[in-house]
C-alpha cells in the first residue's frame, strides 16, 4: 500500500526546534513534504500574500521525504505545498509543532493555524499541533505519542468534512499527561496594553504587551484541559456565523 | 446627551475613498476617531504586530473628530484606536467600507473584518461594511442609508455579547437594492492557483490567483442575498468550534 502523503509547515520558520520535531514524528508515519517559511511568522493570522511575488526554494530532497522553505506566510506555505510542491491534496497536512499555545482566542491570531484552516478550506485533513511553551529550547519528546496517536486517528478515519483539529499539550514531563480530551474553545482573551515609549530621536512608539484572561469556567474547554494536563483537541470550521444570534437581530427592523 | 464615539478603521490604507466615505457617514452619528493604516493591508488577516515597534501620527484634530495613521495592521489599528487614542472602549468600532466583497469564506481572510473581530473580542459594538467592488474608483453613495441604518441599530440596541457584524453590500444602483438581509455564511471558497513565472534574472517565482467557487445552495446565505441585490448582515463570532463534531470525535480512541 501507498504511503500517505503529509505536509508538514509552521509559523515559526523553516529552522524551529518545533517543526524539526513534527518532521520526525510525521516521517514514521509516510511521506513527508516541508513547506516552512524562511521568517518567524508567529501573530500573521490568515494573511495571504497577494501584492508579491512568492518564490519557493528546495531544500532537500531524497525518497519519501522533500524539504522547501518560502518568503511566504503559513496560508501561502499551506497553499504552495498542495498546489505547486505536491500538485495534488496530500493525505495529511499538519502544522507546527507551535512554539506556545493556541488554544481558546489564541486560535484567532494564529499562523500556525491560519494554515491548518486553509488546508481544511481545500478538503485536506489537517491538524494544528502547539505546545504550550514559547522557548526555542523547550522539550517536545513527550508530545509524539499523542501527536502519532491523534494524526494515526486522522490518518485512519479522515475528519468530518470542513473540520479540522486544534491540538496543544502541556509543558509537563510525559508522565503527567493524564490523556486527550475533546474540547471546545474557552471564551478567553488578551488584554492589550500599549507600551508608550520613546527612541533615541525622541519619537513616540509602543510595543503592545497584555495578558491573558479566561473567565470562562466550562469544565469542557480546551483550556481547563490544558490546566489539568490533558491534551485538548478542539475541533474547528471555518464558518464565522453565529448562527443562534439571527433570530434576534431579525426582530430588528432593519427593513421599516 | 453627548454624542456616541466612533472608532473608524479599515485594511486599504488611511488614503481609500471606501473609508474617506465611511468617515463621512459617521461623522452623522458621533464624534469620530480615525485610526488607519499608512498602506494597504487588504488580505492581512488577523495579523497583529508584536516584533516591531508600532508609530502612530496625528494627520488631524478638531471637536467631534480626530484623524490618525499608523504603521500596523488593521488588528493594531483597532487596538491602539481604544488603548492609545482614545483610551478607553468606543461607543462604536466600525471597519471599511471595503473596496471589494467580505461574504463568505472571504472573512477569513480579510483585514477589515480582523479589526471587527478585535473590537468584538475587546467588547466593543463592531461592524465591518464592504462593497462588492474592487475598484478605487468605486460608487460608495449608495451605501449610505444601509451603513446608516445599521450603524444606528447598533447604536441604539448595542449587540449580542461576542457578536459582531459582516456586512456586505451590491454593487448596483441604489433603487436596485431591495433591502436588508440577516444571513448565515456561504459555504464557499477561493480555489488557488499559482501563476509560475520566471524573473529577468531567470529565477523562478509565483502569483497567487484563483476563482471563487460556492457550492452552497442555501436561500439564508451572504451570497444568495447579496446575488439578489440584498444588502446581508451576519452575524459574526470569535469561536471557532464546530460544536457538532465533539460527539463524533469522542467515538475514536483517543485514549485506547
Amino acid at each position: 500500500m501507498a504511503k500517505p502523503k503529509i505536509l508538514v509547515t509552521n509559523d515559526d520558520g523553516v529552522e524551529a526546534p518545533g517543526l524539526r520535531k513534527l518532521i520526525e514524528f510525521m516521517r514514521k508515519l509516510g511521506n513527508v513534504y516541508v513547506v516552512a517559511s524562511d521568517r518567524i511568522m508567529s501573530g500573521t493570522g490568515h494573511a495571504i500574500t497577494v501584492r508579491t511575488p512568492l518564490r519557493v526554494r528546495e531544500l532537500h530532497k531524497e525518497a519519501g521525504y522533500e524539504e522547501y522553505v518560502c518568503d511566504g506566510t503559513p496560508v501561502d506555505c499551506a497553499k504552495l505545498g498542495i498546489e505547486v510542491v505536491i500538485g495534488h491534496k496530500p493525505d495529511l497536512l499538519v502544522s507546527g509543532i507551535n512554539h506556545g499555545s493556541n488554544a481558546s482566542i489564541n486560535v484567532i491570531y494564529s499562523g500556525t493555524m491560519a494554515a491548518v484552516l486553509e488546508g481544511c478550506i481545500d478538503d485536506v485533513p489537517s491538524i494544528g499541533f502547539s505546545l504550550l511553551d514559547y522557548s526555542f529550547k523547550a522539550e517536545f519528546n513527550h508530545c509524539e505519542p499523542y501527536v502519532q496517536k491523534i494524526a494515526g486517528n486522522v490518518l485512519e478515519h479522515g475528519l468530518p468534512t470542513g473540520i479540522c483539529l486544534n491540538v496543544n499539550i502541556p509543558a509537563v514531563d510525559g508522565e503527567e499527561i493524564k490523556g486527550i480530551k475533546v474540547c471546545r474553545q474557552a471564551k478567553a482573551r488578551w488584554v492589550g496594553k500599549f507600551d508608550a515609549r520613546r527612541d533615541p530621536a525622541k519619537r513616540d512608539y509602543y510595543w503592545l504587551t497584555g495578558h491573558f484572561e479566561n473567565k470562562d469556567e466550562g469544565e469542557d474547554t480546551d483550556q481547563h484541559a490544558l490546566e489539568n494536563n490533558f491534551v485538548s483537541v478542539v475541533p474547528v470550521h471555518t464558518d464565522l456565523t453565529a448562527h443562534h444570534a439571527i433570530s434576534e437581530l431579525n426582530n430588528w427592523k432593519l427593513n421599516g
